[in-house]
């Protein structure tokens, strides 16, 4: 059974609590709850984890990365420069997929940028607890493949 | 029976056929032909597009809103300076989703930056044909998500 | 009877059927229809035109320029970024009025630029259809100032 | 009998005295003789002033602006930097409209920017004289439609 | 007894008049006599000065400078370019306290640079009315440490 | 009784003992006491926080927001790039001042940009301990107005 | 017989006919017979193509890349934004050669930027027809090197 | 007898009152009896004038420069930003000196720009009154030459 | 026994783990272990310390600062952009060298810029992990050299 | 028989025995006997010259402009900063052509502008020592048709 | 008897022989003399250099600086990017002031920025050969002040 | 044994002898001769050379190059600018290291860019001569290392 981490960046624990205007009304648990659900139709286990830290992210990503076999992660904030998280997702080899609860494009212009998702393989955002779900969705899609190549 | 747009840019056409060590493999048919199945199995109708004009695309798009639902679109290049297609997309008031084969944040600078997207309720980028798929799967979820608020 | 080319844009056959408010609710017919009732008044004959895209705005530019005394034109969003279309209006020597619907400056920061008015008489915008008008007249007068000169 | 304001900025009063390559023939004077015999025919009252003071421009337009109708201002050079022209202009409700007698888009990059017209309802550029006589127009018909909405 | 000049920029004339939902409601003398309440309970006598004239305000400042102990300025939009402002302020050794009624980080852009700032002790800005209030106290306190110093 | 945070972000632990030229030679802990007198005569508890840690801050401004009617903040460095900080702030309802030490705008040029002044109320720079005391002042008022909205 | 395709981008159809200050007086028509002329001496079949449509160049690129050797192209004021040429033109991988008759560095600005040349072999710019048969002569002999390297 | 206008920009008036580390001891009068007493010698007849005020300064050329033969002036920091004082020297036809105590290249990088060098014949910055000096005896070599042209 | 902080940033803790190519195949473990043995025979006494924490590395410097005589820092990516960081080594009066395992310069454009470099004495950036052994080196001499001056 | 200078810039006489893969294996001598033995059909003398001095190249072509009737010249890296060459260069009326060896819109960004390119007639880039040849030709025409024109 | 250096860059010893319509049609000799004749008068010597060599100018100011007592100097193209220039002159405690024949800031942009006056005392440009003898008369001036200090 | 070339850029030969404060009181022979001292315990044969002129720099390396095993080089002002040397060094394949004296990053704004370091294997700064001995000592390494490979 794979493992796979899904990593929530600073204030994403205010999910549903607060402007849920911008990201929605569900709670971060909600959006555990619903990943849970979909990942054990397929062959995943999830490991879930949310810190307003950016050291906590990058120590919880060398920690746990040789044991996964892909990762989720919404950087939050830490999107728009954290380089130091960049450099952590970077060395790895498993497929990582950045999502965004916001389209990042229609708000304000500091959020049009994005220093992780360089060395992610591909991004989703703005479609709410939903860009969670593709994002578990193709990740799964990508494990298997890279399963296959091997 | 809800109709999506299925909207492909410039140089789309040549899927397959050119630089597949960026775009991959598969075909634009064979891309049509995978959601077209996808379709099958929901309550959507699909209607396919490319064009390698901007300006067919806008006419396109003019012609078609009103009898559909939603919209997937790949602006390939156009994504990057057409602000017609931006005004065309930002007129509607379905939902539109903004794909893209490879991951723009890894490729040249120009391709860092997207113009239409602001006018789109979201962005999937980087995960080859995957990308559509997903893009119809959220367009679903978000066209009877809509439906229900009416 | 002098012959002006009235020549709209991308996107400005939807006139007053999407987003009414920036641009008002009058159809582009309505609006055509206003400056051929203007015209009649006067001794000059209109020819409409409308594309979504830039080729044929060029296109028509060139077919019809020879034959005319003047034009107006809305390049609609490719005020912003076609050189082509800048070259096309370049090339002439007869009076070129650019109009806008809306007020470009107070709109999102990449349309408070015009590539096309350095080559154009003068712009006039944000009055809606009397930005038409208001061409229409002055460019009226530029063709007797200039018919007087030879 | 509704009273509209024509102010010129700095250096307008050197008009047809100087540079009359760029700027025409007609003084500053004449101008205003044509704006008023044209706002005879209508029920308008013109209120005409020139200074070079950024200062003054303001003054006047705090004092009268109450008892006007609307506003047609060549800033002048101030066009392109008077933040505090601006804030004067974008604190009333009245219709303003900013003219130009040459085209700012075909002369030093520094004119190519207002930083007045994001507060007025449109601009006029290009058009020597006539750009002024345009505003007049225009400033009557939106006095009139404003009119009507209350 | 000790003089404070306070300084209000252009367009500070027309508070509680224009624009109350971004400056509040009050009047400027209302503004002045809160501060000159203030003042009494201390040993401070207050010149109050408004001008929408860069140069006036200049002229003021050097009459004054020599006979004061401290100024107040709010420079309203001379902030953003009044490097001959900035110049006057900057050649005295009094403390200055520069004040905004509005947060200018939460405007437009070009609000969030000042440059007179620099040559102040300080910037208080966002907190209507009692911007003023705050530099008033605080600049009694600096003129009092000054003294001591001496 | 309400309780406002008063919250210093990184290095200020050393305050009056490093760099005393630029930061004043008072301690934090000095700073703190100064505020406990200040709001012993006013209702107000002072909880006090400083961590060298954007997670840190973060997270104590998630746990405390709720139960606290203000903030002042000075988030030192994290000021010019923290939009993790900007977002947890950005994301209360109760009134926030920031506020400064020194003159963040007579000093190197990247500190003249303050990512989170946006999402505060307003900002207080360049008074040392003072700018606090203001901030704690102005405060005050703020919660008292808004209880009376209520 | 190796088939060479020849491009010319908007406005060229113009050429001799307008602005013959910067292009030069000959006419399209007269550049592709004299190119026409070069090619017989040499085992080349041309193939000419014009148009004023982004479009249209990029399906004449699909269409007849395949079946030739090389292609020699003026893409106008396309050379500037066209990203979407540029893709059609960097998926093939026969020799190309971007000419331009005129020098683009010593006209405007935006005349100094090609965003196809990089992925053509090489530029000529600035001798007027001979730009083309400079062109067509390199192309020659690069098809003629990568035939002896196969 | 010709008559040349000294012009002195804001601040000018304090010289050698304030900040004589950066432009020496020299009061304003004692400059201007440097030039005089330099005058007497020449065939010229100096007119001098300063002003705080961008308008005053303005007003002032517009009025004498009609009668004058040749200009001296120091913009101050009005050098950095004013393009109507640019406006009102650009329109004349007199040989014009721009000069500067202090070296403008030094200083703060704002300064490093002049928007008036333009339209002047020449700039002298950096030796104190002698800029003013120099800048004199230029003038009235330029004007003798431009007198024999005649 | 002079102490020495030898400080490593985030990531480099998977130093000879990950990403080898760049950064070679020595862990940090064994880098430390070569500069234990260097420092053996001076008289320095090592502390090492790793962080992918801002905050920690941070609270490390203040805590150890006092009882260090000199401070190696390779602070990783958040070389970048920390200006907190920079803020804690700015505030030391101890010589601190700021060391890369790569050229900083030959890798992407965001590494080519140090915001930390400027507090430091000196910079050694692209070998390896002789880097650090020449920052030991070089960090023995400068505080001989100051303890000398004492 | 006319001469024509052959200038090659910085690091050319490297040409063939360094970076082959980028600018081809054939040495700086094998380029000029081929220049040498097409010159030989026409009635041109070359003149060859290389230098790795910005001096000496401005030196050689002031010396040799004279008598020559035009220049090839590849400035090498100078192309992108040496203002001096291209004022030595912009001082000629003789043709001008520049020439690169590879396509510098692919290379380095430094490597797109070219500061001298805009003082010749016109540049060649991308096709090795053909760029030189194909320089060659066009230059013997431009020389023969601006002969005729005398 | 003091020793001044004037010193030529790059280009101008063509002076009078290319762009006179610039430059004017004074040679270099020329001016040397002329400014011979006003040294005669006053106790200096002159001693002339003029090279196209950056490196040059650096070895003869090193040579000469130590007997000299001030330096004219006109860098010519190298003002604009010859930072071994400016290190050369900044070095220096002896006077130096760099003067321009044309005026550089109503030319090309790049001509508007100098890299070495920011060490000079002083700038003087677009005077023509006028500009050499202000320059000699404030450095004679200059000398005499700083002779009287010591 | 091995030789390496040491290569001082412009104005280093003044080391010693003019600002010291910045470049600190040891000559460049001194330096040179600590470097030889340390030279003889290895098997190193050093070369210095010194030049002023970037021409002659490219020249030694163009000479020196193909017998030396490895280059330090503080290429001075040059660092900033020279792309000429940037292409001579980046044609080498033996390591080079760049040196600096003084901190780059802690001085003006221009010297924080260097376009050289990037072709060499690192870069040292900020150390004084130490820089150089650094150098030394880690491309003797350099080159040992390269040797084993071999």
């Amino acid at each position: 059974m794979k493992t796979i981490l899904v990593i929530h960046g600073p204030n994403l624990n205010w999910l549903g609590k607060r402007e849920s205007a911008i990201y929605g009304r569900q709670t971060l648990e909600e959006i555990n709850t619903l990943l849970q659900k979909f990942a054990k139709t397929s062959h995943l286990s999830l490991l879930f984890y949310q810190s307003n830290h950016e050291g906590d992210l990058i120590d919880y990503i060398q920690k746990q990365a040789e044991k996964s076999a892909g990762i989720i992660i919404n950087p939050g904030a830490l999107t728009h420069y954290s380089y130091a998280l960049r450099d952590a997702l970077g060395a790895l080899h498993i497929p990582i997929v950045e999502v965004h609860l916001s389209n990042i494009y229609s708000r304000e212009s500091f959020r049009h940028t994005s220093v992780t998702a360089a060395v992610c393989r591909g991004q989703i955002s703005g479609f709410g607890k939903d860009s969670y779900l593709l994002g578990l969705q193709i990740l799964e899609k990508l494990i298997q493949q890279e399963g296959k190549k091997k």
